[in-house]
């Protein structure tokens, strides 16, 4: 855990947030700034800092990450309707927080190119 | 492989595309209407329809293939600028090719919301 990371601190229990799922090594909570209906964040319990973070020994937590990201739009009744995950690394994807995060979002049409 | 199938076809060869990277699970090529400076799409060989038709038993394909994105983000030069990885799952994210791909988009400052 990085002390000063807001995700680190949500992982924990130590800021509030409203959870929607959790397990020994994910955490899915709702986005405070929706952009859509649905808007939920799935980040690893353990710091990293972004894709570009992971190595070849994270594979079954990335692995696992995209699963729970489809069972919680399954439950989030976006199966049929469609939806995008999506991850940002850096400055020019405009990552606003230093812990890998992947954005659920559903619930309206999107547009394309994705940002 | 379904036979009538786009990325099953560029998978197994019988339809040309700019490969960047291929193994026995995974072939990643050049998307033919980049958004981006770096646009690559990355796909599973066997056909599965999206995300939503995704199971445990996926677990290492699917975080093998988000490291391989990794890679290929690095190899591009973008794990210092950024990127953006992306996939789209049905009508409402509007999923042009019904065989799961992920987008890497990078190489230029992208904008929120994602679409």
């Amino acid at each position: 855990m990085s002390t000063d990371c807001l995700f680190c601190k949500i992982a924990a229990g130590a800021i509030p947030a409203k959870l929607v799922y959790q397990d020994d090594h994910l955490v899915a909570f709702r986005d405070i700034h929706p952009v859509a209906p649905t808007h939920i964040l799935l980040i690893p319990r353990r710091h990293m800092d972004s894709l570009a973070d992971t190595e070849p020994a994270d594979r079954e937590l990335l692995g696992g990450l995209l699963l729970v990201a489809s069972e919680l739009a399954r439950d989030e009744g976006l199966s049929e309707s469609g939806y995008r995950l999506v991850t940002n690394t850096g400055a020019n994807a405009g990552q606003s927080v230093p812990h890998l995060h992947f954005h659920l979002i559903g619930g309206r049409a999107m547009t394309w190119p994705p940002g």
